[in-house]
């Protein structure tokens, strides 16, 4: 940790800084420079992160150093981290997954049968909301426990590992019981509780950005779920909250070699909430893929008119099924496989 | 809702969506333009909210009339809702009321000398944390039920009421026992089972903006507690996330006159949180005041050096006391009092 | 134009807009809905810019049906632009162009040999700064007239087209006269003398999009060009200003679609400004050319180390070249060509 | 500066920083912690302003210790700035300026009455625009050189000096010549020609902030005007873009005293513009003065249904003096006066 202090400080206050730093258990190192004195905290600045040094008398601004998670970064871990979420599914090797499947869990026929559909594209994950968080209290919020039945028998008819997201810590034993990924929704990327509930499974997690979070933030809340003991963790770009208003987020594509540098947990892209609109999923699932994605999630259904939830997003099979071929020679064409 | 054509659309469209529109039961009105076709809905719209209309063939773009939240609006009860927290403190009325103290429980002691501190000044609640809402899993998270302890310890010696913040659906039975005012922080206004939980108690809650909350966002977690049955709703600005690093948040001010225009409840500010800096608090609260806020929550602390929580953004109690003449005088110079 | 009314409207408030409009020669069109009475105004709402309808008494809002652009537009349009910015240099057709250079033109011998590496590695077009728009007033200004020179010269030996900023009114006769492209700078999207000005010129101007800027803004400042004569119009995204630090600027790759279904005007990515980093530039140029951009506008230095300007985002020829044979494959894979 | 390294760094990276460094002019100053190596430059940093230490091989991170600019700063020159604009018109003392009027100039007898208005209820200068900047091209654009004409009549009438914006650099010398304030818009803030040309004048400049601006630069483009030679500049918040919608733009009050904090130019609020409602004017006004803003300006019409631009953000005389009762109240209650 780097202090700088104000050009009026007097040697009583830089005196009572290095005092304090000392109680911490750091090593002062004072640097006298033509306009500022400078002092670097030698040590774990860890320890200085309950201490508000920056209203210290004296002290112009703090900085820390060193980045305040571990064990998601890149320096804990060099290699790149690869979740198995189910047998042969590996999500962050150089095989680039796509989850596929409706927004909301509908019936069990119509989820059957999307499911069909997408993996005879090449999909390898199935994704479906059957407890759905909405910003109205009048929205459909989905089948919860029967969406989570559905979701099981979609898996058993398809071979297809499923995703879905849980919203309350109350929830996470059942499904966790029942999925082979629990996400974690944009809006609660710091529900704390909901993290650390999910961080005493050993099942993988899928958790998503949130709309204003930024990635120091969002590596924060993963490090929350490891820090419990789940290394498990997949991290989903999915737009940001901007003042552009003709999407409805700013995809973040600049996140994916962000992330891939500062962490060894792999990245996934989520267009279709990124950019709530059906006729952009295309263009940018294939920049996601070019830009490094270990995977996408994009949202399919057969009959987008007729979804309960988030069908102006939603692609059907047939334009599914297009994209992928385009997204396999994107693949190939930076060195990876779809 | 009024459903804009593209200039391309086909009368077998058209029909398309008016026959949609008496399913749902609402009337069509169609308009014809020089440059595009008009569909008005006339009816209840919010029976159309789960129909995705713009990607049906030949629609450009469709245009909500009315809001989407109701029992929060000013259309909904003209008069302002006075929220009563405890035995004659009543917010939202001619009365502006100062809700203070630390941000964290830490001791008996300390929390209740900033009580008494706070109340011999002119403040008529105290707030701390017991539960605390951290970015870091490495944080002190709050002394959680003892805290509560200290806090109704501290009521009983002051007579003050106590707003305390809860993060887990599960906590808050507990924290209803004995809290006078629910705070719900501004990382969990979309955590909805949260707010549908306290919705079932009758109890005060304070529910903060989110930093990336629009006013109607705002306005619907709101109404999530309210449509559950609990009206006692207390909204709190504590600040944007832009692009600006200068301040912790960039805290909007606007929303008080505005909020005060679409909704009967009340709404108080948070400039502590909203700046991160002890040194913005008095101005943006005497802002705060005069923009016509029916309260405020600041942070006091006897000795911030020491806090074991936003030290840099805790006052002291003499500075404190300043501030609050500033106040009695600005209130009164716009027809209020404190 | 939509006019909504509030539900406590007058008749006598109604007919004074319902008179408005008919001076204004629209013909109004009142919808008695439940809630709220609407008034639909038919004929060319453009008439209706500078009434101030919203503050009308009994108005509620006012919700414009038609773009406020309108010789940028794809209804004005239909086909592709294509802009020819020299022999046989086409943008907006089937090929994808890359422009590539230094950032700040700084010696003659350095620029020409950075022409001859990209010119090899197949960029189409010479692009340098010769006018630096800087935001310390102690920064390096660029050379200048000197600058154009050089640019001139590079062109000479390659055979590249030139593209090079002006930034003021000034300046666009002695830049028109030489570079190939005249290009308007993020930040004086709306310098709107700057842009009349060089609408007066029959020279391509490469438009790029104001940190922050709507899309709605971005494409009314190309109409100030075209509006003036203008039609050679390339817009160019290069990422919005955002809460996040980790990127200079947010790139917004949603962009491409949403305007290639909007405007019939070609538009290029530039990721080097909008990321300030180059290690993040070959990701998102790879990205920028699978989500459908006309081009890329890319950094390269031989020695970024002593760049004088921005020296962190550019690359070196190899990984150009590296880069050039990635975009090639990923071109193709999406029907395109470089 | 503080050179962060990575821990991976060699002594031979470590070495070509450091003799970087003294070719600069700086005294590096090395120290080893346990997990990183980090370098302390001594001596002036601006000198490295334009070197890209970030990509030196071995190099994690580059912390500026100093504000990059310097005229502007509060610790260049203690003692508040104060500008005088007319006889005893003098903005940055004791007493709180207000500045009202059109938002453009009109007609003569219009400006002349509202000029009148304005004057009895206490405000101290007349603003009006004639040259307008519009985000389009097809909007009124402003009386341009007639609309100086009516401004300076009605200064003659009223003996209220002018402020009025100017837009192009070759229109400085004529605006200058009969103005008392200068006016650079929000969309020029960064129109560095601009700001140089008004740098070369004697004549006071209001700087408004550019909608996406942060602090620093806001007042690094001050610092343009005042490295010319012209150190009369007044500064002028008025309002952020954010995702929030239902105002304008975000008025970002906290800018008020974290300028004062910096700086020790004046600086004055424009609620008008910030919001474009003129409902919210009154309050954020009365924010403003609360504060400690040094001046607000505020747009009056006589007749808003018909003004030529932005009658949705205009006043009329009547609410303008009830308002000055208040903010003279306000003003007192923090110390000072209107």
């Amino acid at each position: 940790m780097i202090i700088v202090l104000k050009p009026s400080a007097t040697e009583k206050e830089i005196n009572h800084i290095i005092e304090k730093l000392k109680e911490c258990g750091l090593k002062p190192h004072v640097s006298r420079g033509e306009e500022r004195v400078i002092i670097g905290a030698i040590g774990d600045e860890r320890q200085l992160e309950s201490q508000p040094l920056a209203i210290f008398p004296g002290v112009e601004k703090v900085m820390p150093i060193l980045s305040p998670y571990k064990l998601v970064s890149r320096e804990f871990k060099k290699a790149d981290s690869i979740v198995e979420v189910a047998k042969g599914v590996k999500i962050g090797g150089k095989k680039i997954h796509v989850m596929a499947g409706p927004c909301a869990v509908e019936t069990q026929e119509l989820l059957t049968r999307i499911a069909q559909e997408v993996k005879e594209a090449g999909a390898t994950i199935l994704r479906g909301g059957a407890y759905k968080p909405r910003s109205s209290p009048y929205s459909f919020q989905g089948l919860e426990e029967k969406g989570i039945e559905f979701l099981v028998e979609a898996r058993r008819k398809t071979g297809l590992p499923i995703v879905t997201e849980v919203v309350d810590p109350r929830d996470v034993a059942l499904v966790a019981e029942h999925a082979d990924i629990l996400q974690i929704g944009a809006r609660n990327m710091q529900n704390f509780r909901l993290l650390t509930e999910v961080g005493g499974y050993d099942k993988p997690v899928l958790l998503k950005r949130g709309l204003s979070a930024t990635i120091k933030e969002f590596l924060l809340s993963a490090e929350y779920i490891i820090a419990r003991g789940n290394h498990k963790v997949i991290l989903c770009e999915r737009g940001l909250r901007t003042f552009e208003t003709a999407t409805r987020n700013t995809l973040d594509l600049s996140a994916v070699p962000v992330i891939k540098g500062l962490s060894h947990l792999p990245i996934i892209v989520d267009p279709s909430h990124a950019t709530g609109r059906w006729e952009l999923v295309v263009p940018l699932a294939r920049a996601a893929v070019a830009a490094g994605a270990d995977g996408i999630m994009v949202e399919v259904h057969l009959n987008p008119e007729e979804a309960l939830c988030d069908g102006e997003e939603s692609i059907k099979p047939n334009k599914f099924k297009a994209m992928m071929g385009e997204l396999k020679k994107i693949a190939e064409a930076i060195g990876r496989e779809i």
